[in-house]
């Protein structure tokens, strides 16, 4: 028998973007709005911080046509936070303010988007409300480019940056190949520990036109082997693409973005100039070698590119936003909706829903397995392939508007309670 | 009556690549291949350089279904090259040994696909053939992101990298709205002399999510007015995305990327290699305001982004190409294909075939006219609107193998004459 509770949901988006957060909160407000045990949807201005400043949006007030193209917006439709809340039993102030918010709409649903600090903050929450006796269900959705998130095969988000990435993999391999002299372009891609992404370089290479040499942050960095692994590659081909991840660091931990520092230009004003990681590795090899060196960074591009979603990450997205709800208000709370793989009687991908202990996935780390990655540090295996080719299939049918995306614009009106 | 003349056909691709520049050579390749005035087609690798080298492909050989892939393939299939002939006077050399390559595969028809460089290259054979008596006709097809042909109203090529560094904007115009705190983007795009691909960062602007602040390399950067205007904005929304031409100089004419970096490289045509631009007015932007600075460069994918192409550019770069073919045999000769803009009986655009003299338009460049430009120099007015957002319309159905674009391989058969 289902445990009925009746009142308001709060959606909230929390943390980076991605190319499909909004498709995830679609899938809450759209599922929210049609529930009868759901009375108002507030989406919360900036997260958290919108709940604790009291600036929540009536979703019931947005036009239904337009509210549907959250399922192609990138970034964060109802803006995101980066808001860590101390524990409560050392300042339980932000929590008041939130239970006072809560009670004020009759706040029963919370439905939080985001990573891993974001489940952190679902959970606390979470804690503090059945510590304090207000019943209310909360559940997480799981976003994050760098798709490190605990207790799930994969995370909304990952399949269309991965898309991204590996297709300006492919079109910079052409490019490269344009004239008949030598160059090197070294290709800097988001992930500070985990290098889903960057590995996701690989599916141009089993494409044929990806990059050479991969490396990530689980294995650690040796300049002078990376510089010898170009070298080897360049005086074959007279050609190197190189994808390495922001976050490489060497044995000591130092990130080699940092190594940059130290002998940074000096511009016209005196001024100190860093680069980025690109930069840093483009300086050491034209030291190394003389060639043309191209360092590219994919910047936030690769977070935000929804004009090359993968439709399946789009509909995966949607599908974990309206699973929150239909869990939550069939009685579900304190996880996150997770993915589990399957595999179909043809032998093709199926992607389910899985149910994930907020405690869990709080703060945890999920990397790239050390066997999916070569000996030599500089490459991804066969496994990688498998896992990572059926989240990037599809391309999702986008409305545009003089030949552009067309965008969501929410009217965004302040709730009343 | 046509002036009938039978022989083979060379195409070459100079210059920086295009997201649509093997479109147009499958429009002369298919269209040679299919006219019986043309007994061979044969592809140069690397342009001019392939001829020089007699490194010639038969077109004949390649599969009819895999060439066709030609028009979604980014870069330069046949290979491209930057080779500046001498003048014929001062050095003939070049000269004979394309005219005995010429001779040794009865060449009869030549056509090069490139920019103002390459026009010059097509006008120098064009008039030595016809000095030594050798009946040759040769015709140019223009190719470039920086749309700076002179006698067209605007280059196959335009289109799609308009239409990509638009809608990059607009996605980097959300991704900054992301978090309640303040940013400035600073975005670099291409084009050193000529602002039409930065000027495209406005139709993100005319779709209400674009820069604040656009610059063009036709008017004089001012540092001074630079920071003030961010300042201004930024003080005014808390956010301020700018977009910025790598070409834009100083009233001294000296370079503002060059401001950072003293030793940028030169190439063949004595063209300064650019780049930083982007770091180096962020470093000035923080040192002058106190927030976060984000500096972004498009790179190299707006030259080779076929996965964002307009297909309005992609189906005039092959009109472009099969209308050089048609003119050739025709009994045309020593002129370039442009585009005439009509407005059909309902007022829609309408793209059609006109010819341009090679000598008329090699090395000339056409810019952004000025009453197209704000009075401030930091914005585009709603002429250049009206000018760009015919060519960027339409999503071309490009095949994806593995969620992944599928580009052309060709076999490249080595020619026997």
């Amino acid at each position: 028998m289902v445990n009925q509770l009746k009142g308001a949901a709060i959606i909230g988006q929390s943390g980076g973007p991605t190319a499909v957060i909004n498709a995830s909160a679609y899938g809450v407000i759209r599922t929210a709005l049609d529930d009868p045990n759901i009375t108002k949807v507030y989406g919360a201005a900036h997260g958290i911080r919108g709940i604790l400043d009291d600036v929540l949006y009536d979703m019931d007030q947005e036009d239904e046509k337009e509210l549907a193209l959250l399922l192609h917006t990138p970034s964060s439709a109802l803006g995101s936070v980066r808001y860590k809340l101390k524990d409560s039993e050392e300042d339980p102030r932000d929590y008041e303010r939130i239970l006072e918010i809560f009670k004020k709409y009759d706040v029963r649903y919370f439905f939080y988007n985001g990573g891993n600090d974001s489940m952190d903050t679902c959970n606390k929450i979470s804690k503090y409300m059945q510590k304090v006796g207000y019943e209310c269900r909360i559940m997480g959705v799981p976003k994050t480019i760098d798709n490190d998130l605990w207790g799930t095969d994969h995370c909304p988000g990952y399949g269309s940056a991965a898309k991204y990435v590996a297709t300006a993999c492919m079109e910079l391999y052409h490019d490269a190949r344009v004239y008949d002299t030598g160059i090197i372009c070294v290709i800097e891609i988001m992930g500070r520990h985990a290098g889903w992404l960057t590995a996701a370089s690989s599916l141009a290479t089993y494409m044929g036109s990806g990059p050479d040499l991969i490396y990530l942050p689980e294995r650690v960095f040796d300049l002078e082997a990376f510089k010898a692994d170009v070298k080897r590659v360049y005086e074959q081909n007279g050609k190197c693409i190189v994808a390495v991840s922001e976050g490489v660091q060497d044995k000591d931990g130092k990130l080699i973005a940092e190594y940059g520092a130290a002998d940074a230009k000096v511009d016209a004003f005196g001024h100190k100039q860093l680069g980025g990681l690109a930069a840093t590795l483009a300086h050491e090899l034209r030291n190394a070698i003389n060639t043309k060196v191209r360092p590219i960074e994919l910047s936030l591009l690769q977070r935000c590119a929804a004009h090359c979603a993968s439709a399946t990450d789009v509909q995966e997205a949607f599908m974990a936003g309206k699973a929150a709800v239909e869990c939550a208000v069939s009685g579900i709370t304190d996880k996150m909706v997770g993915f589990a793989r399957e595999t179909d009687a043809s032998g093709n991908y199926r992607c389910t829903i899985k149910l994930v202990d907020l405690a869990e996935v709080a703060n945890a780390e999920k990397k790239v397995p050390d066997a999916w990655i070569n000996a030599e540090g500089n490459g991804l295996l066969p496994p990688f392939i498998d896992y990572a080719l059926p989240l990037i299939q599809g391309d999702p049918e986008r409305p545009l508007e003089n030949g552009l995306p067309r965008f969501v614009k929410l009217k965004k009106i302040r709730a009343q309670a």
